[in-house]
């Protein structure tokens, strides 16, 4: 069905320290929405120097102050309110600046990034907000994989840049966890020491800040310990409602889950796809069913706050 | 005297065709008013496509397709409300698109370029609009020098390059100039074919949407045929003043003039500085008396929009 009008994009954050699961957990809600209606945008793009400058002034790409974060807000402001940016560009490879692209408002919008809830302006422009979690072994694991698969680093560099920003993180990253929506929290299953992927399990910290779905059916619907709905409290002591899937669910069961999560949002049935899909190690294309169900719970949100503004 | 503060900047419009002297009356102006409270921006880098881009889709860079034009009116906006923009580069001498450099607010702005009066949401940003006319024989020798020895083009490249643009600037330049509150027009005197700078006449169309200085003092202190004011109608039928100096002018008598001008501005006396400098073909430093008056009467609306604003 194309897309009828749109007054104002709906914005969803997608916000975690490195190699979180930003990117991945990302293109597969674009691809729930449909990549052509998708604007993404990474906020490390908003780097304020280059590998070498950061190298020579010594400040960290996840430090504020190394990065243009009243740019970041001001473009966040403009395209929540419709209006095209001209995006700048870091390039990952080369570590550089870049030209500046062009980037016109679509209906869904897509930012990730490690600072992109740093100020209450931000916040105030995503209609979703998640916040990456995995298990910091986890977490290690992917880092490596990726900065020295995409981004030319050694393993060994990668240990040490992560060994800098053990102080950064909890500084700048880990207090934008308090104002995400949703908290999705990635971990091996006991006993899998290898697993980084396609079978991990996953929690999904709800917060009441937003409306979500009765997941009763769903719950109701699976296998003990496949799926998971309990009231309990954060490690904020706020209540919060966490939903967890384990990794070993079968394929049937996950694909009869999905039904049932679809059918939720009926009003979305059309954007249906393939969902789930990551890279794993040898950069092959896999699925994983909780990652499917988290860009599930991520889109659904997404198309019931798009129908509050247009049709999708 | 330092900034007391500002809620926004005044901005000045510099608009004309290639060559036609926008930065060379822009530096003047920035000198006048203090370098360091002044932020210069060039349209053209906003262009959309590099050299060899518009080699390939046949657009020439005065071409408002061939730029982001949405993207300056936006900036223009940013800027008017004292807001930071993260501005793109375009490298003339490359021909290429660079990364983005950021800009911070400033009591002053300059603005030169081709397209900066295209849209009346760019228009309503600027305090004083200018567009400057120099003789079409004087712009392209103008042209063929900066050209050849900055941009590293050869004479026969900027002649065809000119010639592709003869009719792209009636249909996107010079109706630009009805909106401009001074229209700056140098030429040679008679009988000097070769002059192209210090000894230029110039007038100065004056339209009465900004409150022009009472300039009969001036007019009537100077000896005859330096200076004149005459009432009469623009070439689109409308009355205007046109404000006329001429390029025999003694040092003296220049010198006595711009003290003239500058008692009409005695809230700026703390800004007074070396006007009128320009660069010769052989990239010499000279002075040009009728230069110094174009800058210092726009210096003065620029001067008396801030006052309106901020104590400078």
């Amino acid at each position: 069905m194309p897309l009828k009008r749109f007054d104002r994009p709906v914005i969803l954050g997608m916000v975690g320290d490195s190699a979180s699961g930003k990117t991945t957990l990302a293109r597969g809600v674009a691809r729930i929405l449909g990549e052509d209606r998708v604007a993404a945008i990474r906020t490390d793009d908003y780097h304020r120097y280059s590998r070498a400058e950061r190298k020579e002034n010594g400040l960290s790409a996840l430090d504020p102050r190394a990065n243009y974060m009243d740019i970041i807000e001001q473009h966040l402001e403009l395209l929540s309110q419709g209006k095209p940016i001209l995006k700048p560009v870091y390039d990952h490879e080369k570590g550089e600046l870049a030209a500046p692209e062009y980037v016109a408002p679509k209906p869904f919008i897509i930012v990730e990034g490690l600072l992109g809830y740093s100020s209450k302006e931000m916040r105030d422009c995503y209609d979703v907000k998640v916040y990456l979690e995995p298990d910091e072994d986890l977490r290690i694991d992917w880092k490596i994989q990726r900065d020295t698969v995409e981004r030319g680093y050694t393993k060994d560099q990668v240990l040490a840049s992560l060994d800098k920003r053990r102080s950064l993180s909890p500084a700048h990253i880990h207090p934008q966890r308090a104002f995400a929506d949703i908290v999705v929290q990635f971990k091996r299953p006991a006993g899998h020491a290898e697993e980084r992927g396609a079978h991990l399990d996953v929690r999904h910290i709800l917060r009441p800040t937003l409306p979500h779905p009765n997941l009763a059916p769903l719950v109701d619907a699976s296998a003990k310990n496949e799926l998971s709905l309990d009231l309990t409290r954060d490690e904020d002591g706020k209540p919060v409602d966490v939903l967890g899937l384990s990794g070993s669910l079968t394929d049937e069961r996950a694909a009869a889950l999905e039904n049932l999560l679809w059918d939720l949002i009926p009003e979305a049935g059309h954007l249906r796809a393939n969902v789930g899909e990551f890279r794993n190690a040898d950069n092959e294309s896999m699925v994983s069913h909780p990652l499917a169900l988290s860009q599930l719970l991520i889109a659904y949100h997404m198309v019931k706050a798009a129908l509050g503004i247009h049709v999708i």
